[in-house]
């Protein structure tokens, strides 16, 4: 299985004598390609290691050059967004976290002198092809830093117990995200939406967004569990986080016409269907 | 003209003596009122003030409670999502900070002994209706602090001069996007969708996206600007930056059908379409 975020045991700077090194631990798994992905799962991890002209490194901002149009080390023709770039893509539109990993090849003051050094994780922010130094298309990529991230897919949240009476948390704590548990209910809905059927279509692939009906994190604390979550496209969404609609418990909409689509794998959990029509459908006197 | 965000030679920590102070520099205006705003243009400022029982201020997470319903103090009746209530949602569906000033008589350990202390921006995280402590229905508002602002609407961006060759620069900017001009075109647009006409419904208004044709920010810098900007709904705009769909230099549409609907008054750059066409939608070679 495909590791997204930060390999256990591994602290970004650690470094590694070679590629075998970095494939052992899990950090870039690849013995050569400068991509670690798949076109269905998304890139977990990349390298930076001289081969690409185009690449421009700025620390905790890397424009990232695509793969592919190479002859003995130079551009020859057009690169095209397929394979581990469009795995990178991806990346980009679920937000997956990226491990950088920068080799002694790639001149910069912070590559080591000699292996591999790990650098931390970066979102894909954006991506786009232009034409490169060579005269051909390249697909780039703008990569950024997560600062201070300790480990995957963590956001900053309050620490649930401080709505305890009498308890106030001077720090805040962290949750993580299941993102697996979010991919599994977009997948059995195949990226379309339970409202209106829909699956947005991009050049990474079908996209859709899982939406949390008892909402995560203080003070709601739902939890990140298939059944808390569908699978929406991005318009439905709004609407239903911001009061939008509601559903009723045998799953019909209130505020807009039609019927929650459901999948025999997706059990929804009707308290949560509840809770949300209670707390977040505009309320009436 | 409502101010979002920092007010000039106002900073965090800085104390008021009293309401009129508050009001005279700008960063609450309202003399009595806890909210300052209005539904069309969402809430520039909040003041903890010990009023709502169901209030709850963990510092960086403050649970606010919304206006009405209220007798001697006392939460005799329901709140609706109607005035200033209603302003406050508006601030979270067009993320607009929040200035959040406490009081004296809110007791807690970051409010002054006497006068008000402003805290600094807030976003809107959420918003809800719940059964609060009285037995009445209360909306409530998530809090978060925007921490480590300096002014209003910023984002991280490298510098713009990281791209000339030979600098390299060491540390992070930030550019300041204009949430005037974005506000401009959704209004222009009666916040429908350029492409499919479509205007989201949420329980605090109408909803679109600003969607910048030229990206801000490195390595992309288009402009903000009117021109770069067009109105969308939340699925045209994942489309229209991951390479979905582009448009002609006619405004007719590539990859779905139809043509960007426009107004006398939103020019749009036909360079700028050109870039994005040329940069985000999948190039074929």
């Amino acid at each position: 299985m495909r590791i997204f975020g930060e390999i256990e045991g591994v602290t970004p700077g650690d470094q590694f004598e070679n590629r075998i090194a970095l494939r052992e631990v899990g950090v870039h798994r690849p013995n050569q390609k400068g991509i670690s992905g798949s076109a269905f799962e998304g890139a977990d991890s990349i390298v930076l290691s001289g081969g690409y002209e185009d690449d421009e490194d700025y620390g905790d901002v890397i424009i990232y050059t695509g793969a592919g149009g190479q002859k003995n080390n130079k551009q020859v023709s057009d690169q095209e967004l397929i394979g581990v770039n469009l795995a990178l893509a991806k990346s980009k539109i679920e937000k997956l976290p990226v491990r950088v990993v920068r080799g002694h090849k790639h001149k910069h003051e912070l590559s080591p002198v000699k292996g591999y050094r790990y650098a931390g994780l970066y979102d894909v922010e954006s991506y786009w092809c232009e034409t490169g130094k060579s005269g051909y298309k390249v697909y780039r990529y703008k990569l950024v830093a997560q600062k201070h991230s300790i480990s995957a897919h963590l956001i900053n949240e309050p620490v649930d117990k401080y709505l305890t009476p009498g308890r106030k948390p001077s720090t805040i704590n962290r949750i993580i995200r299941n993102y697996q548990k979010a991919q599994n209910v977009k997948s059995w809905h195949k990226h379309q939406c339970q409202v209106c059927g829909l699956a947005i279509k991009t050049s990474a692939g079908l996209y859709a967004q899982a939406a949390h009906i008892k909402a995560l994190g203080a003070p709601h604390n739902g939890p990140d569990i298939e059944s808390n979550i569908l699978c929406l496209c991005p318009n439905h969404h709004v609407m239903f986080d911001n009061g939008g609609f509601a559903i009723k418990d045998n799953l019909e909409l209130i505020g807009i016409e039609g019927k929650l689509r459901t999948t025999k794998k997706h059990k929804i959990n009707i308290e949560l269907i509840k809770y949300h029509r209670n707390h977040h459908y505009k309320h009436t006197p």
